[in-house]
């Protein structure tokens, strides 16, 4: 099969809010964009079964997405469902290698995203959106006033932990060892608020009808197996920003995450991100898409200067 | 009459997309919130005739900014439609003194945006948004293949004016002085492109049946008056970002604008800023979102640690 060759100023790796929007400005401001949105793993939020923070939209996760993609489109970004598998610096332009073809593009935007770490525990798949949530700002408002465990022990377990508690739902916290790792601040605010914690325990698996109605745990250092009721389960145990192809590319990391100054650019030359990939304050939907705005701005101020 | 009183955790001053953002974002926090829209100075979001770059909606900008309403209030955001004449410090909190009232807070947050300089002759306010604009990025879409005259010679009139070149209109600069004070680069970049300029010449008035047909110039050295037909105007000749309440309470500005880091801090602690009235690197309503929700969420850090 001969490979596909195809010029572009932009090319856009990752198809959530962050790269769809990075297209609309990026198509708005002229340049020809192409998007590749990896077929073997979705943006997050098309999981979302309510987006309710978002300005200016209610609806689903993945109704959400639609729009943002028609929006791409229609302004002539081309969105193709091909997995990029590497990315590399050709003289002025960069290579792009897809498991369909082979592209050049001016600028690089990595909108790669990152993936919760999941438990791996059965009922796990089968009920999220239905009581098993990996981001507590994004579905507590919906477990107001109900009983909700949060599986982790690290910063983000507690801090969910306590957004949740804080919101009014009844929070216990489980977690594999006899202490968080979390930092002392965060630890204290947890006993002094009053969360319970279970010690000691792993999440065996999650039961229920329709909805998460219970979860069986597992005492590690006993061996004993008990039950807990409850309504929602928030896994907290990390994510994994998706940074192997920019890593490639010589692209600095922070803590994990691509390392991107305010106009989200790299320390690569041409090379910018946005989104839950990169290292910016706050991982949510509007942010990802004003992260993308900049990285459109910035990739066009990029070429056209380079031009001169 | 009594004057209200009232404590919230988080005052946020304006009622843009950046405020109501935040407000989205400060009441899922669990933050009591209120929200003061200045009735004398309405969200620069309200005139857009028609958004299309912002993911996930179109339409106009009033009902993009309505839609944002109708969110902040449903979480618990209180809006009042009442304009802000002072902000101080009052031991750990801060005192905001209304036309209508006083009211107490834990955080600030300025979400005042910034006006658009503005031409200040005949014709210009009636075709705003016919034909009359001050956002080439917003609006440059609409005139692709059209006449259009760019007022200004600062650095956002000639990027204004390349960027609408670049995008297939037919671009004249009219400017009242006979060199730009745009930076080198872009002056060379607008002769390089060819740009035709009109030197040494002021807008006298604006002129149409049901949208812009032609503009009255007038040469300030020669006196002489002459008419150019165009369909669209971008008036450039700069921003005022409404910055006077934070300069009162010791907030730092930075070429005129609110001076913030990455989390959307002032200087001066418990003081956030978001939107157009910072030092954000694209003025844009999605960006404006962006802030907003990282302001919000640094409100909430602030206000939760204090607690400890």
């Amino acid at each position: 099969m001969p490979k596909l060759f195809m010029n572009y100023d932009v090319a856009i790796i990752g198809c959530g809010p962050a790269g769809l929007t990075c297209a609309i400005y990026a198509t708005r401001y002229g340049l020809k964009t192409v998007v590749f949105e990896d077929p073997t793993n979705p943006s997050q939020l098309a999981l979302a079964p309510q987006i309710e923070n978002y300005p200016g939209f209610e609806g689903t996760g993945f109704e959400l997405l639609n729009k943002m993609k028609e929006q791409a489109e229609k302004f002539g970004a081309e969105i193709k469902i091909e997995k990029v598998e590497n990315v590399a610096r050709d003289g002025e332009l960069f290579t792009i290698k897809t498991d369909e073809g082979e592209y050049k593009a001016k600028a690089i935007v990595f909108a790669t995203g990152s993936k919760h770490r999941k438990l791996g525990v059965e009922g796990e798949k089968e009920f999220i959106g239905r009581g098993v949530s990996y981001c507590a700002v994004c579905d507590g408002f919906f477990f107001k006033g109900k009983k909700v465990l949060v599986v982790g022990g690290g910063n983000t377990a507690l801090v969910e932990a306590i957004y949740l508690h804080d919101l009014g739902c009844d929070v216990t916290i489980v977690h594999r060892r006899d202490e968080f790792r979390a930092e002392k601040a965060l630890q204290d605010r947890v006993f002094e608020k009053g969360i319970k914690v279970i010690w000691n325990s792993v999440v065996e698996r999650i039961e229920g009808k329709d909805r998460v109605e219970r979860v069986v745990l597992r005492n590690v250092k006993m061996g004993e197996v008990f039950t807990v009721e409850v309504d929602g389960v928030f896994v907290a145990i990390g994510v994994e920003p998706n940074v192997e192809l920019a890593k490639e590319l010589g692209v600095e990391l922070e803590n994990g995450y691509i390392k991107v100054d305010r106009y989200q650019r790299t320390n690569v030359e041409g090379v910018f991100a946005c989104g839950d990939c990169c290292n910016n304050p706050l991982k949510q939907v509007v942010t990802a898409c004003g992260d993308g705005a900049i990285a459109g701005f910035s990739a066009y101020q990029f070429i056209s200067r380079r031009k001169e």
